[in-house]
Protein backbone atom coordinates (compact mmCIF):
# COMPACT_ATOMS: atom_id res chain seq x y z
CA UNK A 1 0.00 0.00 0.00
CA UNK A 2 2.56 2.41 1.22
CA UNK A 3 4.73 1.80 -2.20
CA UNK A 4 1.73 2.16 -4.32
CA UNK A 5 1.00 5.39 -2.46
CA UNK A 6 5.01 6.82 -2.80
CA UNK A 7 5.09 5.88 -6.28
CA UNK A 8 1.67 7.77 -7.32
CA UNK A 9 2.83 10.94 -5.58
CA UNK A 10 6.10 10.56 -7.28
CA UNK A 11 4.51 10.33 -10.59
CA UNK A 12 1.89 13.31 -9.57
CA UNK A 13 4.99 15.59 -8.92
CA UNK A 14 6.91 14.52 -12.27
CA UNK A 15 3.38 15.49 -13.70
CA UNK A 16 3.34 18.75 -11.81
CA UNK A 17 7.09 19.85 -12.64
CA UNK A 18 6.52 19.05 -16.27
CA UNK A 19 3.80 21.35 -16.39
CA UNK A 20 5.25 23.98 -14.78
CA UNK A 21 8.47 23.92 -16.94
CA UNK A 22 5.84 24.10 -20.19
CA UNK A 23 4.39 27.34 -18.98
CA UNK A 24 6.67 28.94 -16.77
CA UNK A 25 7.20 32.63 -16.65
CA UNK A 26 4.87 33.47 -19.11
CA UNK A 27 1.93 35.21 -17.93
CA UNK A 28 -1.20 36.44 -20.20
CA UNK A 29 -2.09 40.57 -19.72
CA UNK A 30 -5.24 42.04 -20.16
CA UNK A 31 -6.00 45.86 -20.43
CA UNK A 32 -8.81 46.87 -18.41
CA UNK A 33 -10.23 49.87 -19.45
CA UNK A 34 -12.26 52.50 -17.22
CA UNK A 35 -14.78 51.12 -15.28
CA UNK A 36 -16.93 51.87 -12.25
CA UNK A 37 -17.69 49.15 -8.95
CA UNK A 38 -20.47 50.48 -7.66
CA UNK A 39 -21.81 50.22 -3.80
CA UNK A 40 -25.71 48.87 -2.88
CA UNK A 41 -26.23 51.94 -1.80
CA UNK A 42 -25.60 53.66 -4.87
CA UNK A 43 -26.96 51.03 -7.09
CA UNK A 44 -30.07 51.80 -5.54
CA UNK A 45 -29.70 55.95 -5.77
CA UNK A 46 -28.51 55.18 -9.56
CA UNK A 47 -30.91 52.73 -10.66
CA UNK A 48 -33.35 52.32 -7.76
CA UNK A 49 -34.85 50.90 -4.62
CA UNK A 50 -34.27 46.87 -4.60
CA UNK A 51 -32.40 47.12 -8.09
CA UNK A 52 -30.10 44.35 -8.83
CA UNK A 53 -27.72 44.68 -11.32
CA UNK A 54 -27.85 42.73 -14.87
CA UNK A 55 -24.85 40.36 -16.00
CA UNK A 56 -24.03 40.61 -19.46
CA UNK A 57 -20.75 38.68 -19.85
CA UNK A 58 -17.86 36.98 -17.28
CA UNK A 59 -14.66 38.35 -16.84
CA UNK A 60 -11.35 36.53 -16.39
CA UNK A 61 -11.63 36.63 -12.48
CA UNK A 62 -14.15 34.04 -11.28
CA UNK A 63 -17.32 35.66 -10.14
CA UNK A 64 -16.84 38.48 -11.47
CA UNK A 65 -18.71 40.25 -14.76
CA UNK A 66 -19.61 43.55 -16.77
CA UNK A 67 -23.02 44.52 -16.59
CA UNK A 68 -25.83 45.81 -18.89
CA UNK A 69 -25.80 48.87 -17.10
CA UNK A 70 -23.36 52.05 -17.49
CA UNK A 71 -23.15 55.45 -16.14
CA UNK A 72 -21.70 58.43 -16.99
CA UNK A 73 -18.69 60.41 -15.13
CA UNK A 74 -18.53 63.77 -14.19
CA UNK A 75 -15.56 65.96 -13.74
CA UNK A 76 -14.67 69.88 -12.99
CA UNK A 77 -13.39 69.73 -16.81
CA UNK A 78 -15.50 67.13 -18.95
CA UNK A 79 -17.53 64.07 -18.75
CA UNK A 80 -17.09 60.79 -20.17
CA UNK A 81 -20.21 58.66 -21.27
CA UNK A 82 -20.75 55.30 -21.38
CA UNK A 83 -18.79 54.05 -18.49
CA UNK A 84 -18.78 50.04 -17.76
CA UNK A 85 -19.93 49.06 -14.56
CA UNK A 86 -18.88 46.13 -13.23
CA UNK A 87 -20.63 43.52 -10.30
CA UNK A 88 -20.91 42.17 -8.29
CA UNK A 89 -21.71 45.19 -5.90
CA UNK A 90 -18.78 46.53 -3.15
CA UNK A 91 -18.83 47.61 -0.21
CA UNK A 92 -17.54 50.93 -1.63
CA UNK A 93 -18.11 52.64 -4.73
CA UNK A 94 -14.46 52.27 -6.61
CA UNK A 95 -13.97 54.38 -10.18
CA UNK A 96 -10.97 53.28 -11.64
CA UNK A 97 -9.44 55.49 -14.55
CA UNK A 98 -6.58 56.11 -16.97
CA UNK A 99 -4.54 59.14 -16.27
CA UNK A 100 -5.66 59.81 -19.81
CA UNK A 101 -9.32 59.64 -18.58
CA UNK A 102 -8.77 61.95 -15.62
CA UNK A 103 -6.67 64.74 -17.69
CA UNK A 104 -10.32 64.85 -19.39
CA UNK A 105 -12.05 64.94 -16.29
CA UNK A 106 -9.85 67.07 -14.71
CA UNK A 107 -8.99 65.41 -11.69
CA UNK A 108 -5.46 63.89 -10.06
CA UNK A 109 -6.62 60.49 -8.83
CA UNK A 110 -3.00 58.68 -7.14
CA UNK A 111 -1.68 55.18 -8.55
CA UNK A 112 -3.23 52.31 -6.20
CA UNK A 113 -3.97 48.80 -5.56
CA UNK A 114 -7.65 48.13 -5.48
CA UNK A 115 -9.48 49.03 -1.88
CA UNK A 116 -6.75 51.54 -0.90
CA UNK A 117 -9.24 54.82 -1.65
CA UNK A 118 -8.41 56.98 1.53
CA UNK A 119 -7.23 60.37 -0.11
CA UNK A 120 -8.15 58.86 -3.45
CA UNK A 121 -10.39 61.60 -6.04
CA UNK A 122 -13.38 62.67 -5.96
CA UNK A 123 -15.95 62.28 -9.25
CA UNK A 124 -19.59 62.30 -9.63
CA UNK A 125 -21.36 59.39 -11.05
CA UNK A 126 -24.88 60.09 -13.24
CA UNK A 127 -27.62 57.97 -14.99
CA UNK A 128 -30.59 58.93 -16.27
CA UNK A 129 -32.02 58.84 -12.74
CA UNK A 130 -30.16 60.06 -10.83
CA UNK A 131 -26.66 61.52 -9.92
CA UNK A 132 -23.91 60.59 -6.79
CA UNK A 133 -21.14 62.40 -5.72
CA UNK A 134 -18.45 59.77 -5.01
CA UNK A 135 -16.29 60.94 -2.46
CA UNK A 136 -12.65 60.08 -2.51
CA UNK A 137 -13.51 56.96 -4.99
CA UNK A 138 -11.06 57.58 -7.58
CA UNK A 139 -8.00 55.70 -8.57
CA UNK A 140 -5.68 55.11 -11.19
CA UNK A 141 -4.72 51.55 -10.91
CA UNK A 142 -1.64 50.18 -9.99
CA UNK A 143 -0.52 47.21 -12.33
CA UNK A 144 -0.99 44.11 -10.79
CA UNK A 145 -0.63 40.39 -11.61
CA UNK A 146 -3.69 37.96 -10.09
CA UNK A 147 -2.68 34.49 -9.46
CA UNK A 148 -3.49 31.34 -7.61
CA UNK A 149 -1.59 29.52 -5.23
CA UNK A 150 -0.30 27.01 -7.51
CA UNK A 151 0.86 29.68 -9.60
CA UNK A 152 2.64 31.25 -6.37
CA UNK A 153 4.72 28.19 -5.91
CA UNK A 154 5.99 27.94 -9.38
CA UNK A 155 6.58 31.64 -9.90
CA UNK A 156 8.40 31.76 -6.05
CA UNK A 157 6.38 34.58 -5.17
CA UNK A 158 3.99 35.61 -2.37
CA UNK A 159 0.84 37.82 -1.97
CA UNK A 160 1.82 41.15 -2.67
CA UNK A 161 5.41 41.08 -3.67
CA UNK A 162 6.47 43.08 -6.11
CA UNK A 163 8.27 41.90 -9.84
CA UNK A 164 9.77 43.21 -12.77
CA UNK A 165 7.71 42.33 -16.11
CA UNK A 166 9.37 42.41 -19.28
CA UNK A 167 6.67 42.93 -22.62
CA UNK A 168 8.00 42.05 -26.02
CA UNK A 169 6.69 43.87 -28.74
CA UNK A 170 7.43 46.63 -31.01
CA UNK A 171 7.49 48.81 -27.70
CA UNK A 172 9.67 46.69 -25.37
CA UNK A 173 8.87 47.68 -22.15
CA UNK A 174 9.86 46.67 -18.68
CA UNK A 175 7.27 47.53 -15.86
CA UNK A 176 8.92 47.87 -12.81
CA UNK A 177 6.94 47.54 -9.47
CA UNK A 178 4.18 45.02 -10.45
CA UNK A 179 2.42 43.87 -7.82
CA UNK A 180 1.62 40.36 -6.96
CA UNK A 181 -2.20 39.36 -5.60
CA UNK A 182 -2.53 35.81 -4.85
CA UNK A 183 -6.08 34.17 -4.11
CA UNK A 184 -7.16 30.53 -5.12
CA UNK A 185 -10.46 32.75 -6.24
CA UNK A 186 -8.05 34.10 -9.15
CA UNK A 187 -6.69 33.11 -12.93
CA UNK A 188 -3.25 33.82 -13.52
CA UNK A 189 -3.51 37.36 -15.45
CA UNK A 190 -1.44 40.57 -15.40
CA UNK A 191 -4.16 43.93 -15.39
CA UNK A 192 -2.75 47.32 -17.06
CA UNK A 193 -4.47 50.09 -17.92
CA UNK A 194 -5.06 51.58 -21.73
CA UNK A 195 -1.95 54.23 -21.02
CA UNK A 196 -0.18 51.02 -20.32
CA UNK A 197 -1.57 49.01 -23.14
CA UNK A 198 -0.84 51.86 -25.47
CA UNK A 199 3.09 52.75 -24.18
CA UNK A 200 3.48 49.20 -24.65
CA UNK A 201 1.70 48.41 -27.67
CA UNK A 202 -0.27 46.38 -26.35
CA UNK A 203 -2.67 43.41 -28.53
CA UNK A 204 -4.41 40.77 -28.09
CA UNK A 205 -2.68 37.72 -26.91
CA UNK A 206 0.53 39.58 -25.62
CA UNK A 207 2.24 38.15 -23.02
CA UNK A 208 4.68 38.78 -20.06
CA UNK A 209 7.31 37.62 -18.46
CA UNK A 210 8.46 37.88 -14.85
CA UNK A 211 12.27 38.77 -15.12
CA UNK A 212 13.31 40.16 -11.57
CA UNK B 1 55.94 76.10 -25.99
CA UNK B 2 55.24 72.50 -26.71
CA UNK B 3 55.12 71.76 -23.13
CA UNK B 4 52.92 74.92 -22.36
CA UNK B 5 50.48 72.99 -25.09
CA UNK B 6 50.42 69.40 -23.25
CA UNK B 7 49.58 71.49 -20.10
CA UNK B 8 46.74 73.19 -21.97
CA UNK B 9 45.10 69.76 -23.58
CA UNK B 10 45.92 67.96 -19.93
CA UNK B 11 44.31 70.55 -18.31
CA UNK B 12 41.03 70.35 -20.44
CA UNK B 13 40.95 66.33 -20.59
CA UNK B 14 40.70 66.34 -17.15
CA UNK B 15 37.71 69.44 -16.61
CA UNK B 16 35.80 67.62 -20.03
CA UNK B 17 35.86 64.12 -17.68
CA UNK B 18 35.02 65.95 -14.31
CA UNK B 19 32.21 67.86 -16.25
CA UNK B 20 31.11 64.49 -17.85
CA UNK B 21 31.29 62.68 -14.45
CA UNK B 22 29.19 65.36 -12.83
CA UNK B 23 26.20 64.56 -15.39
CA UNK B 24 26.61 61.17 -16.48
CA UNK B 25 23.53 59.05 -17.42
CA UNK B 26 21.17 61.37 -16.59
CA UNK B 27 18.75 62.63 -19.50
CA UNK B 28 16.23 64.90 -19.08
CA UNK B 29 12.65 63.82 -20.72
CA UNK B 30 10.12 65.72 -22.40
CA UNK B 31 6.82 64.49 -23.80
CA UNK B 32 5.35 65.11 -27.20
CA UNK B 33 1.81 65.94 -27.48
CA UNK B 34 0.54 64.99 -31.17
CA UNK B 35 1.93 67.54 -33.41
CA UNK B 36 1.73 68.31 -37.13
CA UNK B 37 5.11 68.88 -39.66
CA UNK B 38 3.82 70.39 -42.81
CA UNK B 39 4.85 70.61 -46.18
CA UNK B 40 5.14 73.90 -47.75
CA UNK B 41 2.65 72.90 -50.18
CA UNK B 42 0.40 72.06 -47.99
CA UNK B 43 0.71 75.37 -46.30
CA UNK B 44 -0.06 77.40 -48.88
CA UNK B 45 -2.92 74.89 -49.56
CA UNK B 46 -4.08 75.11 -45.53
CA UNK B 47 -3.10 78.76 -45.18
CA UNK B 48 -2.73 80.73 -48.77
CA UNK B 49 -0.30 81.27 -51.59
CA UNK B 50 3.10 82.79 -50.30
CA UNK B 51 1.84 82.41 -46.66
CA UNK B 52 4.35 82.07 -44.03
CA UNK B 53 4.24 79.68 -40.56
CA UNK B 54 4.56 82.36 -37.30
CA UNK B 55 6.88 81.18 -34.58
CA UNK B 56 5.12 80.93 -31.39
CA UNK B 57 7.73 79.71 -29.19
CA UNK B 58 10.75 77.82 -29.51
CA UNK B 59 11.44 74.03 -28.48
CA UNK B 60 13.88 72.20 -26.95
CA UNK B 61 15.55 71.35 -30.05
CA UNK B 62 17.17 74.80 -31.38
CA UNK B 63 15.20 75.91 -34.77
CA UNK B 64 12.16 73.91 -33.89
CA UNK B 65 9.44 76.25 -33.15
CA UNK B 66 6.09 75.63 -32.28
CA UNK B 67 3.29 78.02 -34.55
CA UNK B 68 0.86 80.26 -33.57
CA UNK B 69 -1.58 78.61 -36.12
CA UNK B 70 -3.14 74.89 -35.57
CA UNK B 71 -4.96 72.69 -37.45
CA UNK B 72 -7.73 69.90 -37.32
CA UNK B 73 -7.13 66.19 -38.15
CA UNK B 74 -10.32 64.18 -39.46
CA UNK B 75 -9.97 60.34 -39.69
CA UNK B 76 -12.69 57.92 -40.53
CA UNK B 77 -14.16 57.84 -37.25
CA UNK B 78 -13.55 60.91 -35.03
CA UNK B 79 -11.95 64.17 -35.36
CA UNK B 80 -9.22 66.59 -32.95
CA UNK B 81 -9.25 69.94 -33.56
CA UNK B 82 -6.49 72.51 -32.17
CA UNK B 83 -3.79 70.29 -32.88
CA UNK B 84 -0.15 72.28 -32.99
CA UNK B 85 1.60 72.85 -36.01
CA UNK B 86 5.57 73.09 -35.94
CA UNK B 87 8.17 74.77 -38.10
CA UNK B 88 9.96 75.18 -39.95
CA UNK B 89 8.51 73.49 -43.02
CA UNK B 90 9.76 70.25 -44.25
CA UNK B 91 10.00 68.58 -47.27
CA UNK B 92 6.99 66.05 -46.55
CA UNK B 93 4.49 66.49 -44.09
CA UNK B 94 4.26 64.43 -40.81
CA UNK B 95 1.70 63.64 -38.60
CA UNK B 96 2.58 62.52 -35.00
CA UNK B 97 -0.26 61.56 -33.01
CA UNK B 98 -0.49 58.98 -29.89
CA UNK B 99 -1.83 55.23 -29.95
CA UNK B 100 -4.98 57.48 -28.34
CA UNK B 101 -5.35 59.64 -30.78
CA UNK B 102 -5.25 57.33 -33.15
CA UNK B 103 -8.03 55.47 -31.97
CA UNK B 104 -10.13 58.77 -31.84
CA UNK B 105 -9.61 58.88 -35.22
CA UNK B 106 -10.07 55.42 -36.48
CA UNK B 107 -6.63 55.05 -37.69
CA UNK B 108 -3.76 52.70 -36.67
CA UNK B 109 -0.69 54.31 -37.65
CA UNK B 110 3.08 52.51 -37.52
CA UNK B 111 5.62 52.80 -34.67
CA UNK B 112 8.37 54.64 -36.75
CA UNK B 113 11.23 57.14 -36.65
CA UNK B 114 10.33 60.78 -37.79
CA UNK B 115 10.85 60.53 -41.49
CA UNK B 116 10.14 57.30 -41.64
CA UNK B 117 6.59 57.64 -43.58
CA UNK B 118 6.59 54.21 -46.02
CA UNK B 119 3.26 52.74 -45.57
CA UNK B 120 2.07 55.14 -42.72
CA UNK B 121 -1.80 55.97 -42.22
CA UNK B 122 -3.37 58.63 -44.39
CA UNK B 123 -5.29 61.34 -42.39
CA UNK B 124 -7.52 65.02 -43.44
CA UNK B 125 -5.98 68.21 -42.21
CA UNK B 126 -8.07 70.80 -41.88
CA UNK B 127 -8.45 74.62 -41.56
CA UNK B 128 -11.25 77.60 -41.76
CA UNK B 129 -9.91 77.74 -45.73
CA UNK B 130 -9.34 74.29 -47.01
CA UNK B 131 -8.49 70.14 -46.45
CA UNK B 132 -5.51 68.43 -47.49
CA UNK B 133 -5.38 64.66 -47.59
CA UNK B 134 -1.87 63.95 -46.08
CA UNK B 135 -1.32 60.26 -47.23
CA UNK B 136 0.93 57.88 -45.85
CA UNK B 137 1.72 60.79 -43.22
CA UNK B 138 0.96 59.82 -39.54
CA UNK B 139 3.18 57.83 -37.24
CA UNK B 140 3.28 57.21 -34.00
CA UNK B 141 6.67 58.43 -33.42
CA UNK B 142 9.29 55.54 -32.11
CA UNK B 143 10.63 57.04 -28.35
CA UNK B 144 14.49 58.35 -28.77
CA UNK B 145 17.57 60.58 -27.37
CA UNK B 146 18.90 63.66 -28.77
CA UNK B 147 22.39 64.53 -28.14
CA UNK B 148 25.42 66.04 -29.66
CA UNK B 149 28.57 64.15 -30.51
CA UNK B 150 29.99 65.34 -26.72
CA UNK B 151 27.24 63.49 -25.65
CA UNK B 152 27.46 60.20 -27.60
CA UNK B 153 30.93 60.33 -26.37
CA UNK B 154 30.47 60.31 -22.81
CA UNK B 155 27.07 57.47 -22.89
CA UNK B 156 29.35 55.56 -25.50
CA UNK B 157 26.33 55.34 -28.05
CA UNK B 158 26.67 56.13 -31.83
CA UNK B 159 23.74 57.62 -34.23
CA UNK B 160 21.22 54.59 -34.75
CA UNK B 161 21.94 52.92 -31.67
CA UNK B 162 19.22 51.68 -29.19
CA UNK B 163 19.27 51.49 -25.59
CA UNK B 164 17.69 50.53 -22.56
CA UNK B 165 16.48 53.35 -20.32
CA UNK B 166 14.89 53.46 -16.49
CA UNK B 167 12.55 56.20 -15.03
CA UNK B 168 11.65 55.96 -12.05
CA UNK B 169 8.15 57.09 -10.79
CA UNK B 170 5.28 55.94 -8.87
CA UNK B 171 5.23 53.53 -11.97
CA UNK B 172 8.95 52.59 -12.57
CA UNK B 173 9.41 51.88 -16.37
CA UNK B 174 12.48 50.40 -18.28
CA UNK B 175 11.87 51.92 -22.12
CA UNK B 176 13.22 49.12 -24.38
CA UNK B 177 14.49 49.97 -27.97
CA UNK B 178 15.15 53.61 -27.32
CA UNK B 179 16.48 55.05 -30.27
CA UNK B 180 19.80 57.45 -30.28
CA UNK B 181 20.01 60.57 -32.84
CA UNK B 182 23.32 62.62 -32.75
CA UNK B 183 23.55 65.56 -34.34
CA UNK B 184 25.80 68.70 -33.13
CA UNK B 185 22.41 70.09 -33.71
CA UNK B 186 20.44 68.66 -30.99
CA UNK B 187 20.12 69.26 -27.46
CA UNK B 188 20.21 66.60 -24.75
CA UNK B 189 16.40 65.05 -24.41
CA UNK B 190 14.22 62.15 -24.35
CA UNK B 191 11.28 62.50 -26.48
CA UNK B 192 7.97 60.14 -25.07
CA UNK B 193 4.52 60.57 -26.46
CA UNK B 194 1.57 61.09 -23.98
CA UNK B 195 0.54 57.21 -23.57
CA UNK B 196 4.17 56.69 -22.82
CA UNK B 197 4.13 59.66 -20.28
CA UNK B 198 0.68 58.65 -18.49
CA UNK B 199 2.16 54.83 -18.24
CA UNK B 200 5.22 55.99 -16.59
CA UNK B 201 4.02 59.08 -13.83
CA UNK B 202 5.70 61.46 -16.04
CA UNK B 203 5.94 64.75 -14.60
CA UNK B 204 7.87 67.77 -15.46
CA UNK B 205 11.19 67.14 -14.25
CA UNK B 206 11.47 63.85 -14.59
CA UNK B 207 14.98 62.44 -15.87
CA UNK B 208 15.64 58.99 -17.61
CA UNK B 209 18.72 57.16 -16.96
CA UNK B 210 20.88 54.54 -19.59
CA UNK B 211 21.42 51.16 -17.75
CA UNK B 212 22.33 49.16 -21.03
Amino acid sequence: MDEILIEEIVKRVKETLANSKETSNIIPIEASGRHIHLSKENVEILFGKGYKLKEKKELSQPGQYQCMERATLIGPKGVIENVAILGPERGKTQVEVSKTDARQLGINPPVRDSGDLKGSETVYIATEKAVVEARESVIVAKRHIHMNNEDAIRFNVKDKDTVNVRVKSDRPVVFEDVVIRVSDKYKLSMHIDFDEANASSFKNGMVAEIIS
